[in-house]
């Protein structure tokens, strides 16, 4: 049996990081994974090496648990921090919030207090709009904060900024939750290793992301403050987040910290975004791009911009992306592992064409 | 970067199908399936081209809805067709109830009314037991029935068997799901079509199983009759269950249905415990087995026995399987689609020799 | 056996209506229903004419539910018009989002979208704001909105306002629930009858409040709509609402529309926080309450004003009330049905004595 | 305003203990407890008051949350001794798994896992069919008993077989929960204080029954080790569960325990339920009720029997009552506090009548 592709491998475009596919020394980890048998959910060698890894990676302590999804892996490592009357401080623009189809609060009883940030991040002065009534019986108690890093739009804590935020939540009894989905990309942005941003600043329990960062499928929960959680592995399973060969999910994760795999992933996805943020200002000073502003600053793998409604549209059916706030005329523009200097190059002449029409 | 792998991949035993890797053509299909962008959550071709597939398997409007696990798809699937205020009569040893960490009853709120059976296998005169009371608020309402093919117990259905059932079911106004975790040892064990045991005989919404038949983790939630569920999208994503790149996950499904492998895989691993039954029941019959007895009939690929605690672990010391009901010294053996002749034979011996002891 | 008050009945405050007891009448219309027996959980001759009481006064087709208390009834109406899907609309400061300790969500997996309101009340504009994202399976879907009528700010809808809402909800798809926790109060401030601000307007389904008007302890849900709800008998049961003595808690709220009690008692409160609102204006005008202003209008039984906060301390040490916002030193000052004059008049020296330090 | 009854309040029967009506001194005690006005949510005097009588009765230490329902203090009880993870071992014909519409797994996610018994009474061995598992995260963990006493089956525990199955479940980390809805019939069955069966035989978490009992409507959590449990406070809100004129409620509570109201109501309708079964058993030995027997003892208030369905029919419709299992002909004959010698006299002479044509 020869599979053939049913796609056109040639498609590309700055829809989403989740858009292309599994780097080859995913694949060929995969591969090396495979044969004979392997005890499963979790009891297999690839597993046990992955909790050495990260244990190197994030501090002795820290402990990991394989997930499949980011929105999987967000609900178990929120719910293992909170009491059942917990509830979590945390960004309007939060992917939990947004994007989860209210997952944490259907799958788990989890209580979101959002607060309005401009670009994504919160700060102590931003979670304490929401931070009070601790033994009111009458209110969800906010047990926990969660953050993103990157965040949902673009931007990149630098350690400090966390810092501040996890001494605040920890003063007052808050767990500290980081939505790592797209953690490479900050430290490839910020230079700096996984733990800087994390473990090192008193983040207590990460969503590690693997899925958008050359991946084929596979997240982590990394309990990075083991005294602040519990039943983990209950937890895991009963959220139905329990991969039976999970010697394959660890295996992919493995390979992210494989000569730095995931580290140069990242890197390359941030690069090109800067390449093509650059191209851009370039015009805009000369003035070849009318209409085009960009909306938020872009140290990592996406592009915030707002630009007449019917050229943004032209654009898409050329090159695929997504609308991010259509009333505004805002739309998001990212980049992968894949993405290449000329699927930016050629993006950015489309986008000079159509908006000089 | 070359990968080499950290377990012995000679390493094998009758523990349990999961603990079998990837068929290597399943890998040859993710590999094609690689390459280039597509868009995520199924909206690539490879999700379009399954769904063309299940429409030809199992009937037009039969609809596919790719997720993780199989307690995700029994969960999807089970919601799909119950009110907030439903129930599910099923076996006492249905996965659901004994192995899935009460994940039906936390994450969607369903109420498992259970009933003892010898085999595995309901009935109508079991179901019956649980199926009353229908419009008494105080009773959860059994609105559906779960029954798994093969069963837990290593048994098969026959489509009468679930025709009965399903007849029984739907002059209720109850819907019928399958929890078809080893559906292709079923069909391989009777030789019909996978529809002869589900469409044809009156199953509203089937759990199809891949990871423990040669894939490296990818189930579905097949719709067969689409008049009975609502929801299924949204049910999808809100229980964690969605994939991003879920053309991968498509791609191992489809190469199940790419020149029978699915059949072939389960046919492999039925023939492999039929060989395992009948040396063993040789020698039982010779003698030359004490204290082994068989508790169920093994058509698919699965073994249920008692023995002497003590040999049991010796055995189990040696190659490795599970404890059924230690209590009563009962002993689970399970082939897998790689299982091979020699490993049958090998065990065959194993069990002689610590039962002569 | 002779029962002795354990309390200080003169003890008295503006802290809530919830503080005050229960009227004669209602305790009257309590003993009348007692002696012999009646069958439990609704099929007693009271809940019966509370069922006929309820769709004279809401029109044909409305049907009732009683249920213990408001945030039973607000989780009971909302689940009744959603699937596990749906999200709800509501302003930030609504019941349901800040004192419900997050019931809504944990019970029966309820996402609330919540909008800034400058005083309580939502508009078309303000729910235009997470009315959107029908379709997309990453977004709880938005399919109510809820309305709080008196709002918890004590401000209150016109008949139009809430006509506004609906119409915009309906045309979107999108049920209008109405928590009437203090209905009556609307209904009593504006000289209308209940159904001119629910059934008339387009609400689908009402929490109508009992306990904060003379009540001892009675709410129900009331379906204006049949065709927008499912399940209501079983879904009150599921959520632990259903009383089994229900005779009791019909025929406290059938007191209510017995010679108008529920608008008497309610019209008195208004009319309690107007007298308490006129003699604060003129005093204010005057001068005489040095750091006192309001932040709401008072149309309705309740106050929201800002004063210095040791004054407000102070006069809390002598009548018992609530702070709102403490951080902007906002308090609340409720009446009640029993509040008498003599009451406010004291409050009102005190305010003053108390600022006039 | 005179209030007049609807019904007619000469009609009875042996339903319910719940289809009976409030005790004059529980009104009275109501009665006394309104007025002016006292803090809401359980910061009243009468809670206050309530907490120490249940210190003094159930021993120091013991803790109550007065809640709504029956159901309500089963699913909190059960609750705050459980981890998302935990399930709760029971007898099948168990309250919280036959008529509470599945609340248990609903709304707080708590699995059940059932066990046959004889009597609806649990032993350590019949616990034992159950008890195991721990540390497999793929079993819901088996972290508490719940009995019922008395039991739905009419039956009683002695305290020494109450002590039995918590000795069994604390050796084990099991917490016991007890729902005594009927508790007081129990302790008047036995004549031992409440305590006797409860805190002095290691039960941790008791539904303390008082609707079923005279009450109005009021029944309460006691936390008699408050060691076993976490977050009761917040858990009888978020579960709908609070009161906000708890005062009410808890004057309802004192009330049977002042002067042993309690146990003279439950003492009472024990004593009508004998008279009951005497008489019918006398008429048996003669040979004058045809077609009847029992199928359960009978040492509180209920009687389980058995007699020809068209007899039972013809009986029901001149005196109201319950099948039980119509399969089986199977009835439940119920008395309460204010069942008379007269009714049970006639009800005797009504059987007779029916068994005999």
């Amino acid at each position: 049996m020869t599979y053939r592709p049913l796609h056109d491998s040639g498609w590309r475009g700055f829809a989403s990081d989740n858009y292309a596919g599994v780097h080859p020394e995913v694949l060929a980890a995969i591969g090396a994974a495979n044969g004979g048998h392997q005890p499963a959910y979790g009891q297999d060698v690839y597993t046990a090496r992955l909790q050495e890894v990260i244990a190197e990676q994030f501090g002795d302590g820290a402990e990991v648990y394989p997930v499949f999804n980011g929105t999987g892996a967000n609900v178990v490592a929120l719910t293992s921090v909170l009491p059942r009357w917990g509830a979590v401080v945390t960004a309007a623009t939060a992917h939990i919030h947004t994007d989860e189809a209210g997952a944490p609060e259907r799958m788990t009883g989890i209580k979101l207090l959002t607060v309005a940030t401009p670009d994504g991040k919160l700060t102590p002065e931003l979670v304490a709009q929401e931070a009070w009534g601790w033994g009111d019986e009458h209110r969800a108690q906010p047990l926990a904060v969660s953050i993103t890093q990157t965040t949902e739009m673009g931007t990149v804590y630098t350690p400090d900024e966390i810092r501040a935020v996890t001494e605040y939540a920890h003063a007052r009894g808050m767990a500290v939750h980081m939505d790592g989905s797209r953690l490479w990309n900050a430290a490839a942005s910020l230079g700096v290793p996984l733990r800087a941003i994390t473990s090192d600043v008193g983040v207590d329990v990460l969503s590690l992301g693997g899925t958008k960062n050359g991946v084929l499928g596979a997240e982590a929960v990394v309990l990075l403050d083991p005294g602040r959680a519990s039943g983990l592995t209950y937890l895991r399973k009963l959220t139905m987040q329990l991969a039976s060969k999970m010697r394959f999910a660890s295996a992919q994760l493995l390979a992210l910290f494989d000569d730095d795999l995931g580290l140069r992933n990242a890197g390359h996805a941030n690069a090109m975004t800067a390449r093509l943020r650059a191209a851009l200002e370039a015009r805009i000073a000369d003035g070849t791009l009318p209409g085009l502003a960009f909306t938020q600053r872009s140290p990592a793998n996406a592009i915030f911009a707002t630009l007449p409604i019917e050229a943004a549209d032209r654009i898409r059916e050329r090159v695929r992306f997504y609308d991010w706030d259509r009333a505004r005329g805002e739309v998001r523009w990212m980049t992968a592992w894949d993405t290449t200097t000329d699927d930016v190059d050629r993006f950015v002449a489309v986008i000079a064409e159509e908006l000089a029409r």
